[in-house]
């Protein structure tokens, strides 16, 4: 279950601007090669453990438990660093990761996913 | 007000899992340089004008409107991509951005708003 209050710093936490489950979205993209790998949901909580520990913890939506990617399958994300949006509900973690990121096993969760996007004539 | 039904293909709203407000997120990367811009919002119909007309449009949280990006601003985004994520709750967009993403005026929503991670000493 999530944690209240969390440990995350107040200053942070003053700046999230959580939907209503309590969540940012987290962008997660890996360092170097600047290619997004997966979009994760972090509570406060989950927030400080990213910020302190070096290893990506998201709160699982569906399982509702609080999940350090890799702990399972091995394919970790070690933290670069993390910025939060202007608005301060995403935040953009970069990362080195371990082995695929999708639990597919493709490298990038949007790994042929495209849904075939009209171009723009003007651009 | 968001428009139910939208005219976005069945096959693919039903790939789609929304949250409790009837989003996904959108994360928008610039073509080339892979800089991340910034994260919005998504209903049906905002996804489906934006894999139709050419043009990223949004769904404001903040002001329950659609917000077809440049409008106002000028700061059009050109859609180059549309990829959807393997359980179905975000999109990549990348796109030619017109000027700065960000309304304050940054190229994109997270330059300087660094939180100061520590590193991880595994890494």
């Amino acid at each position: 279950m999530q944690q209240s209050p969390s440990n995350l710093e107040p200053a942070v936490a003053a700046r999230l601007k959580r939907d209503a489950a309590g969540l940012v979205a987290a962008v997660v993209q890996q360092h170097g090669t600047g290619q997004v790998l997966m979009v994760g949901w972090m509570d406060d909580e989950a927030l400080h453990r990213t910020l302190t520990t070096g290893r990506v913890t998201y709160w699982s939506r569906s399982r509702a438990e609080y999940w350090r990617k890799g702990d399972t399958s091995g394919h970790v994300q070690h933290v670069r660093s993390v910025a939060l949006d202007c608005d301060g509900d995403a935040v953009l973690v970069t990362v080195d990761q371990v082995g695929p990121a999708c639990h597919t096993g493709s490298l990038s969760c949007f790994d042929g996913r495209d849904l075939g996007a009209a171009a723009d004539g003007t651009a």
